[in-house]
């Protein structure tokens, strides 16, 4: 009998897998990933353009652009020089004041964002899928509106009406009423993010940001142009819902008056010759037809035209409530110990993947179905890919995935702790360094790194395939530095330390370190060591086996007086 | 006991293997499927020129050059402007006359057909595949001469001698003698085509074309040149294994003189200069050669180089017979009674994607099952690959994927339903607009689109990310309009109605739409939605709710006098 | 009953599936497949440069460039060619003298390499694996060493205390004392390769080879630049780890001096441009930090910059003394007993596809547990990636995958049995053709060829789209010949005979014949043929089943004096 039992869950499960799942397998584990790993093996691999790559010099770089806006600014990374040409990719700050809205708008290539201080709210559209959160005026609007949408809902997705028929039935006139103000409201998922937090938005996905905290929000993110998912060209293009870009102002130099900008948000009487030209999407369609696709007046399809509008991009929306369901204090203390468990993994760093992917996948369900327990789910679609997370936290300390007490720490968000990413092919590494500590001299095999430097600072060398440093100096906080695959390099944290975000172009690093307990060095034979430096079996140990730390190494030297730290930027 | 230890092993295995693995499931469903997703894991992601696409401005284009021959003619849509280029994509439309065979060739492209009038048998060859087809004089014959190639291919195929005994035991000089015209002869299987099927075409497969009905067969084809399985360049090159293409002529004009060259296949002097060095690849070789390798004489060889042959390359092959199986009236019927039921999908349309895939995919084993059912097949192999699926309906009214009894309807084939697309990463869109009915505005977030008008007209806008129309006009029927993506499209149907084919650059179309009940708009909290047109709440709940249908919008508001179409070509 | 009937029904058809598909599932069968799929799935598909390629003419070549050193050299084929750009690939030769030792370097790109002659041993560092490997003074050394290394390593990954930790106890000084020489030392998995190998090589991956044998170690390889996985540009990089490739002479002209070279290892004075640039990449590095970051002196930092090195890329190494294990003579008979039985595959080719894997993979994992039997493995880790099959014979006759006794026969390497192949996406074709006999024409459908002559010579001709021969010539011992996808090419072995080794751009090749047994042709019904050739239906019959043979043609006319070997020179 139980072995009846057992085989039919077995069956009815797998033939649930084999029926709900089009890619594969571990998905069982992950359907999130099931559902990603389904659409990346959908995605094209289109053209691109390319010319040489000498890559001579690269440079540690601030952003060049600016663009200010009623509710913040933007700013971007000119992709003007080889190596973001080259590696294929541009860079974006935010910096959102609080009560400020970033109108909804999509891009053409997949982007990863590190918040890098503050938190707010953000919703992502993700086509098709139900309407699950509500907002309202108040909380008690919220309790009661429930049951009336609840049912209307079941009617809307569980009929087999026609469309049009239930268009005629509850739609058209109904909300021109007096009602007004007072309506409750459904829409998607929104999701809270914070400072440290990983967020990945796939191309073509319509997302907006809105600062609900009391200081200013502040991320970065990487656009990844060259990645397969936009079928164009290298341009990256924002697609804007809202807003008329056209209003906004532009700071020219480099840095200057950032202050002042930055607690303004005063605008600049100089304007952007491209910027200029963009309005948003509805402004490039005729007034007429959009009156009725919306089924509403010419008075308001101008408004969403916003051809007067003169906020620009960020606008302030102080009046904005949007009520989120949040863990209880105990429930994310609880959180944190689970995510404890992964402090031991670094000693078996780069084997064991799918043992961390085991572990990983057992975490994301149970966090998931503590997301998931809160919500009336009526299908299982729900419980899928319209609650895709497309957020992780990246800073908790006790979830490093190396740790070094005497050097720092580093943390990673890849396709196994958040599978979306093996759709985007991006991945994550938050680093931290203490004083004077340094990392492995390593190389990404498979990938570029786009590196931002988010405190202190730290004496980089980057080394080519012609052996000699293509970047040799010093960066600081607001820096970015990109190295392109395969190229070698080391970091030295000043006296202040140094933090970082690293993005990568694949969706799993696999790096390869040149020193320590888990470097090529040490996995060729000394003997061999000893012929291609023509030094001695014992010289040829040393190199193998005096440093004794895998991947963050403490300067054990300086403490005996060795290493003298230099004046980086004198080299530089 | 037994039982309970084979289970738990078998569970234990398979647990295993989903840890292990991140590979995939769902083709213990779908044989097909597992097969192409193999191979579509072993293409290449090669290399592609690029430039920068600016792309201010689309047009809706017919086809630049035709080339005519003895039994129809070819129009090719030049890929000499920017939209073409940018989208790496090129078009072709053919019109065999009835008794025309479209010779064997192949081409470095993936191709994606859509019948757009008449029905013919199509021939392609999968290399390797067991010829399990019969063609003989008469239908006795076919009777009669099925047991004897039977017992032959029994020990072609099931023997373990050396090939070049059964060579010489069986081969040689065995046609050579007087059986001649009378011999049976085998072949791979045919497929029937008919008006409103969609044919995949991977690249570099030999295929061919028979007109066995009594009027032109007419089809339009997508030529993916920028799909990865392409490893040259972005030019389409066409492999011929017969005919001599220099003796076509080509007809310059765009459209004039189409009548009298549809109905009398006349060929015209004035010759292509490219056409004028193309022959088809035998006459490339050797001829000595080949008389060895085909183990023929010489002059059997000079007329498979055909350098004498005129007749173009669509010939008349009126004395052709070939008998296919076919369904009866009844089965017909019932298969489309059966396909009836995926009439409601709409309502869930974008996120039941699984629950379409269970639904399609017990629908097409059915049919796998239906067409396996008359064949006499030894092996598993016949089943999977030898009988892939290359085609599917996609006009039958009942098997519309939406459907809006006040606007019109809609039907896709993609990966879902027709496996083989994920290898090609192509998809097509069958869509028919009532009169003044529009569709929802809509982005497409992970691919390119090429729509063919096949009857009527509409007028369509696309927007793209500068927030201006980069075409706005009227297309009609034959036009060819190709939009990049992410740039955001309606269509209103004139009082004819619209009817369109379109092809896009992915196997999956991942389809945002911005206006009704399943869009983006209704996505975003209203709040949101207020700050950001800066509009009253009431307004933003009329935005998102007065359009309650969700893809194909009637036209309420033209009854109602408020919407007047307008000659939409002077605004152009 | 009922319980254990639908058991194992279920097991039937799940292991049924499991035989069918290779995706996913089969890889139950290979756990290295596994992982390597996954890490397929991550892999970028990145940007590349692209011009046209017409394809006019392509010539067989002998490589352009030679770097002589003091243990052997390297002959690189200049990418400076249309054939050669286009199919975006490289081609290297590298001749390593008796006691010579490739130093530890990674490229841009994957390789595939051929061992024409001579044996060696190979070291591949797979980031984070294990030591498994010990290489010592003496055997006696190594058996001692054995127990105390293996408690380290058990402290070193499976405690749980901070590296740093283990740093302080174990570390720093440990080697410094006088233990020296007499040190065992443990490194990664060494490979014994030889000739008739295949070895795949990972992007980015360090290897190093060295030379054990008494005779030149002979290697050609194919360097795919525009894989994917490379996401810079299209040149070939090498990264040294040590050496100082500046050192190095060169040879300018075309094969002239070849022998003297090649016995005396001389240098010459003439100096590269480029490569007087090039050094290893720690020379890049300030040499503080370095010796920081390995926690040795100075000095010891210069050796490893190798500055003053003047050895070149290949050393000679003859005290160097690797002891691997080896077959005994008995197992290795055994093995080729086992290859026996694919002997009788080529009946069913193209079509068992999954047949051949089930097979393969059956051998496979014998060989890996035989493999895996001698080691001291307390994870499942080690059997996995760690032990990773990099290479695999291809010349044992009795594996043979087609083979016609009176003309040849072809052994082939693909992502089926060398599953690390699918991350690499190329595969190896080994073919041998007796005297005067001949390849069925035939066009690779989904990849370009590079084939190299290891012996003999013969006449190919090469058919491009246009129809005419895009070579047509002689090829002898050395030469290099780039065959574009989809282009038709025919062989005709000399009086001598002919051996090649041909590399594709995928990892399953996709290719199909014109004529013979498996040809397009026969899958053609003879009416349709008979129309396109405008020939009688005995004609037709004669092209389908005139040559009985499917790959390997038997000059069969020749025998009777129709077919006379011309001076295929002269006509090119």
């Amino acid at each position: 009998m139980a072995t009846r039992g057992t085989t039919s869950s077995f069956m009815t499960f797998s033939l649930l897998a084999f029926l709900l799942l089009h890619g594969c397998v571990a998905q069982l584990e992950l359907p999130q990933s099931g559902w990603w790993h389904n659409l990346r093996e959908q995605q094209q691999h289109r053209l691109r353009a390319k010319t040489d790559c000498r890559v001579q010099r690269i440079d540690a770089r601030e952003p060049e652009q600016r663009y200010e806006f009623e509710g913040g600014y933007v700013e971007y990374w000119d992709g003007n020089n080889e190596e973001s040409e080259c590696a294929g990719i541009r860079f974006v700050r935010h910096v959102i004041q609080p009560g400020g809205l970033l109108l909804p708008h999509y891009a053409n290539a997949p982007q990863l964002v590190y918040v890098v201080q503050g938190n707010g709210v953000q919703g992502v559209v993700i086509p098709g899928c139900a309407e699950t959160f509500e907002s309202g005026e108040s909380s008690e609007g919220r309790r009661e509106g429930g049951p009336r949408w609840e049912s209307e809902r079941g009617r809307g997705e569980g009929g087999r009406r026609w469309e049009s028929e239930r268009g005629q039935s509850e739609g058209g006139r109904r909300w021109e009423g007096g009602e007004g103000g007072s309506q409750r409201d459904r829409h998607q998922k929104l999701r809270r993010i914070r400072q440290g937090d990983v967020l990945a938005l796939p191309q073509g996905v319509t997302r907006w940001t809105y600062n609900d905290g009391d200081s200013e929000l502040v991320t970065v993110s990487i656009l990844d142009v060259a990645n397969d998912n936009n079928q164009l060209d290298l341009n990256f293009r924002k697609f804007f819902l809202a807003g008329n870009p056209s209003s906004s102002g532009r700071q020219e130099g480099r840095r200057e008056g950032r202050q002042e900008g930055r607690h303004e948000g005063r605008r600049f009487g100089g304007r952007e010759e491209r910027s200029d030209e963009w309005r948003n999407i509805f402004s490039g369609f005729d007034e007429e037809l959009l009156a009725d696709a919306f089924n509403v007046d010419n008075q308001l399809i101008r408004r969403l035209q916003s051809q007067d509008d003169n906020r620009g991009f960020i606008v302030k929306a102080e009046r904005l409530n949007l009520v989120l369901p949040e863990y209880s204090r105990e429930e994310r203390e609880e959180e944190f110990r689970h995510g404890g468990g992964r402090r031991e993994q670094e000693w078996r760093h780069g084997g064991t993947r799918r043992e961390q992917e085991r572990r990983h996948g057992g975490t994301r369900r149970e966090q998931e179905w503590r997301h998931g327990g809160g919500r009336d789910s009526s299908n299982g679609l729900e419980e899928t890919f319209c609650t895709l997370k497309l957020h992780q936290s990246i800073d908790n300390p006790e979830r490093a995935d190396i740790f070094n007490p005497r050097a720092g720490r580093i943390s990673t968000v890849n396709s196994q702790t958040l599978p979306v990413l093996s759709y985007l092919r991006l991945n994550a590494e938050r680093g931290i360094l203490y004083r004077n500590a340094l990392t492995a001299p390593k190389y990404s095999a498979n990938a570029h790194s786009a590196l931002y430097v988010t405190r202190g600072n730290a004496r980089i060398q980057v080394v080519g395939n012609e052996g000699n440093a293509v970047f040799d100096g010093e960066v600081r906080e607001g820096q970015l530095l990109i190295i392109p695959q395969n190229f070698a390099v080391v970091k030295r944290a000043s006296e202040e330390g140094f933090e970082w975000i690293n993005f990568q172009t694949n969706d799993n690093a696999f790096n390869t370190k040149l020193a320590g307990r888990l470097s090529a060095i040490r996995s060729i034979p000394a003997d061999v060591l000893a012929n291609a430096y023509d030094i001695s079996r014992e010289e040829a140990l040393k190199l193998k086996y005096n440093r004794r730390e895998s991947t963050l190494f403490s300067s054990e030297s300086s403490e005996e007086g060795r290493y003298r730290p230099r004046d980086a930027e004198a080299k530089a």
